[in-house]
Order: C-alpha cells, then structure tokens, then sequence
C-alpha cells in the first residue's frame, strides 16, 4: 500500500471538494445551468486578482495565456523588456521571438531578483519599449521579483504595458493588481487555484485593451477581445474546458471562505516553516534573496545526487518533489507549499527529505528540520 | 427532482467510469507515474485513428488542433482550398486568414456535402496550392464530407497536404487515417471519446511532417515538432491537462473492449433509427444528402420557434439537444448519437421531441417517431 503526497509546485493537490464537483456529469458549456457557473467564477477571479478588469478564462495551460499576452497586445518589430531569472523568464523571450516582437532581456543570475532600476534604465533609454515581462514568482528558481516596485515605474509610461506572469503567485501573495498596475496577468488552475491543469487566466487593464487596438501579431485561439465580448454574455469564444470551470467554482468558494488575507498568511507561515526548517538541517536556499512564498528551492548538499534524492523521496515514500529545471538540474529540489497545503504537508515534506538525505549519507541530524518547522508553525 | 440527459453533439455524456478516473487525486505530468498513462492514450489514439503516426495530444479543444494544422505546416502566402459548408468550414477559412494563408473557398450549400470534383478541379487549376482542409463531419449541418474520395485526389498532389477536422467523425465512421491519405487528422475530448472538453488530438503524417521543416507561420503553444519530440519519451511539450489524460485512458480502455467495428456499428443503428423517427415523425431532415452518423439536424416545422422548441425540451424535460448556429438559428434542431450513447437515448430524445413538438401544436402523432426508432433498434 502506497501513500502518495503531491509537493511539487504545479500541479498542486486538488481538494476533495473540487474533485467531487468535477466528477459530476458534464453540463453544456451553452446551456443555461452553465451560465451562473461561469458567472460565478468570472467574479471569483476578479475577486482573487483584486481588479475591477475582466479576468478571461482559457481553456490552455498558463503558457497559453503568456502566448495571448504577448499576442494581443503587441505587434511584429515592437520592442519588449524582459526579466530573464530562471526557465520561465526565458520563456517570455522565446514567445517574443515567436511572434517577430523584440526581446530586451534583463539577465538576472539565477537564484537574484531583478532590481527595479534595472527595467528603469532600459525604459529611459528607449521610451520605443511597448512592454515589460517578467514572473512575479520565478518557479524554478524560487525567487519572487519586486512586482509591485516594477509596476509603479511602468505606470509612469503610457505607451508600456507591464505585463506579469503570475503563475505562481496569485492567490499566494497579496498582489492587487489594479493598485499594482499590472496590465496584463496570467495564472494557472493547477497552481494556488488547486485545480488540474488545464485552464488559463487573464486580466486585462484598460490601457492593455488600448494597445489591442493596433497590435498585429497573429492570433485566432487566444483572441482576448472576442474572449471578453463573450464572457460580458457569460460565454467563452470557443468552447471552455467547462468541467474544470465547475471545478473553479468550487476551489473559489473554498478560497473565498479562507478569505485573502488568511490565504497569504497561511502561504508565508508555511514558506517561513520550511525555509526555518532547510536552514535548521544545514542546507542552503537557492534564493539568495527574495525568496517565494510558493515554494522553496534548496540547494542539494554536496557530493547528493540530486536527481537521486528526488527519486529515493518519491518512491520509497510516495513524496513527490520537484528537482531542477535546465541548468540547476540535479543540483536543488524545489518543495512546494502554495494552494490546498497546510502544517502536516511542510512537516511531511521535511521529515520526507530529512530521512532521504540521511539515507544517502549526507550530514543530517533527523528531526532537527522537522522541529525548526515547528517551532514557526505552531505559534501561528 | 429534475433528471437531466445530454443529447448535443459535444460536449457528450461522459461515462461514469472516466468521471471516478479523473476524480483520483492528481499526478504529476512528469512523474513517472505518468509515463505508462500517457504511453497508453499514445497508443491507443494511434488505434482509434488507424494510423501508425504519431497523434499529438494538445492542452486545448478541437480550435486549437485546428489552428496548430494551419501553423505547423503552412506559411503566410500558402494557398489553401477549404471547403465551406457549414460553420466549421468557415472557421478554416478564418483560421487561415488570421496566420496569413490565403483561403481558396469552395462554398457548399449547407446541408450539401462538397463533390470531389470540385476539389480537384481547384487543385488542377493551381498546382501551387499548400493543403485541403475539409470537415468529415460538418457539426452545424449533419452533413458528412466524402473524406475518402477527397483523400484519393489529394494523394495524387505530393506538395499539397489532406487536412481534416475529424472533431465529431474519429470515433464514429470508419475513417482510417492512413489508408485514406489523410495527413493532418484533427479531433477533439468532448465528442466521441466521452470526455469533458480540453484535449486535442492531430495526427501527423510523414508527408505533413516534411512540409512542417519549411513552414513559416507563427507559433508557439501549438509547436507540433516539439510537441513530436516529447511523445516520444512520453511527455508533452508544456504541462498537459493531466486529468482529462487519466479520463482519455479510461475512454479508450472501453473503446477498445467494444472494439472499431462494433463502435461504428453503433453509431449507425442510432443514426439510422434517429433518421426514422425524424421521417415518421413527418419532419425532414437538414441533411440533403451523406447524413453525418454523429448527429441528426432536423428542420423546424413551419410555424414553430426552433428557440422555444429546444428550450421546452430543455427546461420541461431535462434534455439538452442542440438548435441550430448562426444562419440556422432557430431553424434546425439537432439530436447527438456520438460517443457515450444507446438505445435509450435516442428514444428520449425522439420522445422529447414529439412531446415538445405536439404541446406547441405541431402535427404530431404521438409516439409514431419512438415506435419508428424501435422497429430499427430492435433489429440489431
């Protein structure tokens, strides 16, 4: 009998509640009982981006919509920074290339935030720049960058879009969007959303829906302006991966029940305990500043094998972690602790780690990590 | 208590043994606990669409199969003929028009199927032209397109590519996909297979594959070379929408236990017995010719709001059929036999339709159209 435990940051543990909704026989995405469920749903992710914008519902994963991002709103030859910290920074440039608009990249060692004067500088230098890309939570390096500091110097240009790959970060930490002047922001349902994957969302701001006007980069799958005139009817342009939306609608009510405010403390008590806890066991975090309340990457000891640890974590414990992504491949595992994660899941995780790096021999006193997170976690 | 059924052409009635299947908890994509799931739907795609190609399975609906048909293997230029009879025909046609592929219309009268001479007759006056892209089976009119008659033309053309949206015919005639020289072979979750919208499927033939090397449209989410690369150590290019994958599974685990044939067989003896009822019914059907044995689009009687119609159905009765899309709008109703369908269905949307038709004071003999669909049904 083997006992799994999901602590990877995406895709997330789905609660039984959203499950149970979801295996519920298939309404018609065009039929009436549908409308109320996207409704509902429309108003829950306004409610979680905090934006008074609409929030369009994708049926892709959160590439598509960093896809839609970049070609709704931009053209061919248009000029746009991007914040390259980790796979998924540069996964904003290699999109940009896609579709013929041009990449300036900021490259931030992995592991570092961007500075927020680093985008001012390039934003001074050529006032031609039509966007700025960046993760708000750069997953596979564990490291948050300084959204908000970004945003209000974007602001301060009224031909640039700041435009947030939130994948990771919304319903994570507090990140109201409209305050932050955020114009464009993805998430993924399978992330703080606790949802499978397979659905992307978008908030679109005024001055973004402005630039739609004129951008010229193809697109037919992901058209943002036939999305919004749709869900204005509570309807999606073509048809909606409609049983995850159920599934949404459920996750929401969970989240709307805990409310912002609890979500995001229970997300950084739980980040607090499980760095608490990677420091106690001798280990280092990879985030050398700044790092994510939604996961937490942890350098694996020298003379581990990474790859070998994960696996031994995975299948003698059913654990399952994430290792590195490109270049850290083999050299730091990534626990997770964002969507349906409480105390007992940092605690597996740790103790989880703790008995597999012993196992291979490094240099680790058992319970030592497990007590440091527990010292965070019940004060709270 | 209201009793609800799903008799529209997709989304269909998912079975309860892929619903419990896809209510399990979730599995990471790139565990390898979910290498032998994503193995078997491999494997069995490549069954149910007979070829021995890759099939790709895409984060998206059917639109998105489509647009990644047009990007992977044409550039902004490229002459393509599409057939036009219906809704989805049209939608070639924008498809290529939104990546810069330049249309070559054959309009067909709706509820007409094309003559393939005219399809030939296209591609004998411009040996320039890059693919024909066809419905099998066009949804909004129950019309079936010769598929293989057209696939014979194209095979004589070793620059021009046989592309074909299979959405509601994989599955439910007999359309092997290599025999018939069809290079790109699109369907979708939601019809035949039994499952809730949000995975695409495209077959690629070697023919397909070498034009893919010179093709020039954008693209990004719908990279089918990588997407190639990936199935074959069994992963996808991006996260995949995991749950509909362990549903997909459970699908084709039943396909395969009733077997090609009898699947088929099945759809005929429902379309032929929805086709009596229709005539004893003294209705007509839409379909001038080729029927499409997915679904059956019946014309309105005169006098009767088609609208009223199918909301009585749907508000009094708890079945949901399908009305007619944009120019047939309260013209048509449509009855599903695809996928997850049996005797019984047919006879409660028969039932259904006689019972709505009579209380708005159609000339109805009750129970003429069931009695109609039972001497057939009885027969097999």
């Amino acid at each position: 009998m083997k006992k799994t435990y999901l602590l990877a940051p995406g895709p997330t543990p789905v609660p039984p509640e959203a499950l149970t909704a979801m295996s519920m026989p298939i309404i018609h995405h065009r039929s009436p009982d549908f409308i109320p469920i996207l409704e509902s749903a429309k108003n829950g992710l306004k409610w979680l981006f905090q934006t008074d914008n609409v929030v369009l519902i994708l049926a892709s994963t959160g590439t598509g919509g960093m896809v839609g991002a970049v070609n709704n709103f931009l053209s061919p030859g248009d000029k746009a920074v991007v914040v390259r910290g980790g796979k998924f920074g540069e996964r904003w440039s290699e999109i940009c290339e896609a579709f013929g608009v041009l990449p300036i990249n900021i490259d931030v060692e992995w592991g570092y935030a961007v500075k927020p004067s680093q985008v001012e500088a390039e934003l001074k230098k050529d006032p031609s720049i039509k966007a700025v890309m960046i993760q708000a939570s750069e997953t596979s390096t564990g490291v948050l960058h300084p959204t908000r500091e970004i945003g209000e110097i974007v602001k301060k240009y009224p031909n640039c879009l700041f435009i947030v790959d939130a994948i990771t970060a919304m319903g994570v930490i507090d990140m109201p969007v409209d305050k932050w002047g955020i114009d464009v922001c993805i998430t993924g349902s399978q992330k703080a959303l606790m949802l499978p994957p397979g659905l992307a969302f978008v908030s679109v701001s005024e001055k973004a829906w402005k630039a739609n006007e004129s951008a010229k980069c193809n697109r037919f799958y992901f058209n943002f302006k036939k999305e919004r005139k749709n869900l204005e009817k509570n309807q999606t342009n073509f048809t909606t991966a409609s049983s995850l939306v159920v599934g949404l609608n459920s996750a929401l009510s969970m989240m709307k029940a805990e409310g912002l405010e609890n979500i995001f403390k229970r997300h950084e008590r739980l980040a607090n305990a499980t760095r608490a806890a990677v420091k106690a066991m001798g280990l280092k975090l990879f985030a050398k500043e700044s790092p994510s309340l939604a996961l937490t990457a942890i350098e694996v000891p020298e003379g581990i094998d990474g790859g070998k640890l994960t696996k031994i974590m995975r299948d003698k414990y059913g654990v399952t972690v994430a290792g590195g992504q490109a270049q850290l491949k083999g050299k730091i595992f990534r626990i997770a602790h964002l969507g349906y994660f409480n105390t007992f899941d940092i605690i597996i995780g740790i103790s989880c780690a703790e008995m597999a790096l012993k196992e291979m021999g490094a240099n680790i006193t058992l319970g030592k990590g497990v007590a440091a997170a527990e010292e965070i976690l019940l004060k709270f």
